[in-house]
């Protein structure tokens, strides 16, 4: 069955700021057979995150960090090829935390079944997926936007960053969004349909560009970044402002603590709220997330796109490139066919 | 009538960094006659507080700045001299909020009628005050603590810190404070019953000592403070940590913006949320907060200690000494004969 080689990428080294290919090690092994209640996956789309440079140190963060030697954690959808899992058959599309793979055994209760009629299977690692419910439970329940609201969200091509911006339309906010290029700026307002766009590279004063974009200061504010483009929107909130702490992506390749400005004061003269968001806290009502999004999806209330690389070795590529920016909307890595396209 | 000869302290010139008596003048004119519905308040205590140090400034915080030449803003306990106020008699006790000055003519509106067989007319301007409230709303409705959970809270002998630990206390919580001495740390453990102490001058590694002192992390931080205390805060919280941002007095003198590490990544890790809190939005349930803190105090459940200077001539000196803590509890300043002591 030389279909059911397994290759593999595990990780050789923490990198010390940016990550890249000479951190991971292509390796190949026969596929392993799915025991009781198990099933084999061969990976057709892998997903990279900006959560995963978080793993790739010996520190502790929310979850435990990525072991040297072991395959690089992650989540892939593909499709079933052997089960002894019930309710799993042949042919099914599945999602399944099988890390940096082309094929990887998981348990059926870490499996989630995919309707391809439905959508397509990449989304689930996307827009239905992870980063579509962190922006719904980070808008819906963090920010709770009122109708009226000025919400700001930067990275606001990206995964997550474009549906949160979606999200507040569908609720009634002025939306502004950050970006790294114009061409980022022009898709978030014109095909997402958001208010208004900040190019993060050019803006000559962030804080002066947030004025203008904002004349009755920010309501919310969705950070995935961090750094100075935070330290810009908490100069222009609103009073009663939310902040939603999603990333700090601006920080992750630090090797030396950053440093800025001790602006706390902002939270008091305003009133505001500042809370850090992890989807896994809302796992109980994820049903309810995606079955919105779905709907939202089907509508055309929100859009999504995709940036797909071929090939698994090109995955430590693609991830690196997500840290600086350089993809353009929800980065995937295609590890095999999708007979569903 | 020499007696109603009004002393007042006018401000000159707003303070680059530390404010001290250069930046004040003292001027005598005749007190001024109550209009209709008004009274004339003779001063008997004066609070001098941080919030003070964010007015003496030209651009806006979350109040108007006090301007050059005009009487210092602030509040009083005092006697009423003479009245045209419907429902205050001539030597009826109260609060006001004229300013640093012997004597001055509030409306009936601006006036808080004080029983001194209740409480010492002075807490009006401490525990039974501002201060009180602050810490009563502060713990109750923005930390909102469980039994069980570690409160943490600096400037911890002061006229906010030392009632927040002690509401801590009565809600069950372990309570910490960070305090500027020995002796004000013995003072909350032995005399106010927080359970530890941190003497923030002493302590060579603040998050080693909030580790050693908080085996469970820190639920709750109250802080006045903010800078390296906070960092160090913010790096022991717990799962689900509350943040209430009441004042940032390590900033206040600054006349540079201070700098330090960004680790707002710590709110996302622990899900942590902060939010700033300015007392004045509780206005409408100051009666309920009120009664409370004013059966703990006679219950003795709220102790509370006052640090008294004579002379409106010393008030700058005492505003400056606050802000750098070298007040041992709610610091007042003494401007004429107290009755009812």
């Amino acid at each position: 069955m030389t279909a059911n080689t397994n290759r593999a990428l595990v990780l050789k080294a923490y990198p010390a700021g940016a990550p890249g290919p000479e951190h991971f090690e292509l390796v190949e092994s026969p596929a392993p057979e799915p025991g009781p209640g198990e099933a084999l996956v061969r990976s057709i789309y892998l997903t990279v995150d900006p959560y995963m440079r978080g793993r790739l140190r010996p520190g502790p963060s929310y979850a435990e960090p990525q072991r040297i030697g072991e395959v690089m954690v992650g989540e892939v959808a593909g499709e079933i090829v052997a089960s002894r899992a019930d309710g799993f058959a042949v042919g099914d599309f599945v999602t399944a935390g099988i890390g940096w793979q082309t094929h990887g055994v998981a348990a059926a209760r870490d499996l989630r079944g995919l309707d391809p009629a439905e959508a397509p299977i990449s989304t689930s690692l996307g827009v239905l997926g992870m980063p579509g419910l962190t922006a719904y439970f980070g808008v819906l329940e963090v920010l709770a936007p009122r109708a009226g609201d000025t919400l700001v969200v930067n990275a606001a091509s990206g995964a997550v960053g474009g549906v949160v911006g979606q999200i507040g339309k569908i609720a009634g906010c002025r939306v502004v969004g950050i970006a790294g290029s114009d061409e980022k700026c022009a898709f978030v307002v014109e095909d997402l349909g958001f208010d208004a766009a900040i190019n993060r590279r050019t803006a000559a004063d962030m804080s002066a560009a947030l004025r203008d974009a904002c004349p009755d200061g920010v309501d919310c504010y969705f950070d995935n970044v961090g750094g100075p483009i935070s330290d810009a929107a908490f100069e222009n909130m609103a009073m009663g402002a939310r902040v939603a702490i999603c990333g700090q992506i601006a920080q992750y390749n630090d090797t030396e603590q950053a440093m800025g400005p001790r602006n706390l004061r902002h939270f008091l003269v305003k009133r505001a709220t500042m809370r850090g968001l992890l989807v896994f806290d809302w796992r109980a009502r994820y049903g309810e997330g995606l079955a919105r999004l779905t709907r939202w999806v089907r509508e055309g209330r929100v859009k999504y796109r995709e940036d797909i690389v071929e090939g698994l070795e090109n995955a430590p590529a693609a991830f690196a490139g997500l840290m600086e920016g350089r993809n353009f909307g929800k980065q995937l890595v295609k590890l095999g066919d999708d007979p569903t396209r």
